[in-house]
C-alpha cells in the first residue's frame, strides 16, 4: 500500500525529532487526522514561528522573547552571580526550582572532541568577556555530570582567575533509594556529607 | 522566569499529542530551536496540509490520497474479502505484513459505552451496506483483543448473516517467551494449537 503523501511526509517530519521512532511518528500523525483543522493550523503556526518570534539574549545567550532576556533585565536578580549551563532547557529546569536568584550563561553545548565540538564552538569566549566587564563574584558550573560536562568544567575553571568557581552538589537525588544508587553517586554523597 | 510565548505555545501544542508529557514537549521544542527555518517550514506545512491533502475513501473509509483509495482501486486485490479494523493505523500495520490480499473496512473506533461511543458513532452501517452490495465471501474481524474490541466483534457478528466471519488468531507472539506469557494468551495458544 502506498501511504498518502500528506501522511508520509508528516510521519517523516516527526521521525526526525529526537526520541520519536517510526511507530510513534505514525501514531502521532494518525492522531492528528482526528484533530480539527483550526488546531492543526495553530500547531503549524507555532512550529513555523518558533524561531521567528524568539531572539538570543546578547548577555546570557538564552533563547528569549526580548534582548536582553527578562532574567538579565530583571533588577531583582543578582548579576554578580552567573550560573553556567549547557542549554536553554537547563535554565528552565533551574528556574522551576525558584531557589536561584542570580543570572545565567548558556554555552549552547559542551566541549566534545568526538563530535568536533571544541571550546570555540560554544559560548566560552562570551563568558570570559562577561567576567571581565561585570565584576562577577561567583560562577556556578551547572553542567551535566558526564564526561563532556566534566571536561568543559575543567576547561572553564582553568580560564577563570580571581573569581569563586563552584559546582552543583553531587549526591543522592531526593526520593532515591540507597540500595539502588550507583557506587560513584554514593561515594560523592559520602564525600559531600554535611552536618545534621 | 517567563518563557517566550513562541516557545510556550509550541510546548503546549506538543503536550496535547498523545504520549507526550510536559518534559518531552519542552525537549522537542528546544530541539527545534536548533533546526534550520527551512526544516521548520516543511514540518509546519506537513501539519497544516495533513487533512487538506487527504480524503476518506468512500468505500473502505480509510484515509487516503484519492477516493477510492489505492487499495480499493487495485484490481489485484480480492474484493470479496473484507478485513474490518478499528483505525487507519491498523491498515498500515496489516499491510506491512504483505500477507493479505483482500480489502479493508475502517470502523474509525470501537463500541465503547463508557465513552459514549455506540454502534452509530462508528462505520458499522457502512459495513452492512457494503455486504449487501458486493457479494462478500468472508469478513475478517481484526479488532484489538480487549473488552471494547470483543464487544464490537460480537455486535458485528450478530448483524452478519450468510457470510463467513473469522477473527485473527490468538496465541503466542513470534519471539515470545512461554515463561512470561499470561494465562489467557497461553490458554488461547493451547486451544488454537495446530497440527505440526
Amino acid at each position: 500500500m502506498r501511504v498518502a503523501r500528506a501522511i508520509s511526509s508528516l510521519i517523516e517530519a516527526f521521525e526526525r525529532l529526537p526520541g520519536i521512532g517510526p511507530k510513534s511518528a505514525a501514531r502521532l500523525t494518525y492522531y492528528l487526522l482526528h484533530v480539527p483543522q483550526g488546531e492543526l493550523d495553530k500547531f503549524s503556526g507555532a512550529v513555523s514561528d518558533l524561531k521567528r518570534n524568539t531572539k538570543e539574549c546578547s548577555v546570557c545567550h538564552n533563547v528569549a522573547e526580548t534582548d536582553p532576556c527578562d532574567i538579565c533585565a530583571d533588577p531583582g536578580r543578582d548579576r554578580k552571580m552567573i550560573c553556567v549551563v549547557e542549554q536553554p532547557l537547563d535554565v528552565l529546569a533551574l528556574e522551576r526550582g525558584d531557589g536561584y536568584k542570580g543570572v545565567y550563561h548558556v554555552l549552547h553545548g559542551v566541549i566534545d572532541p568526538l563530535h568536533n565540538i571544541g571550546p570555540e564552538e560554544i559560548k566560552i569566549v562570551e563568558l570570559i568577556e562577561r567576567l571581565r566587564d561585570e565584576g562577577i563574584k561567583e560562577v556556578i558550573l551547572a553542567l551535566n555530570p558526564n564526561m563532556e560536562g566534566e571536561a568543559t568544567c575543567l576547561y572553564i575553571k582553568r580560564l577563570l582567575k580571581n573569581v569563586k568557581v563552584t559546582r552543583l552538589a553531587h549526591g543522592l537525588p531526593v526520593g532515591a533509594d540507597i540500595e539502588y544508587a550507583d557506587d560513584r553517586t554514593l561515594a560523592h554523597a559520602m564525600e559531600g556529607r554535611r552536618e545534621y
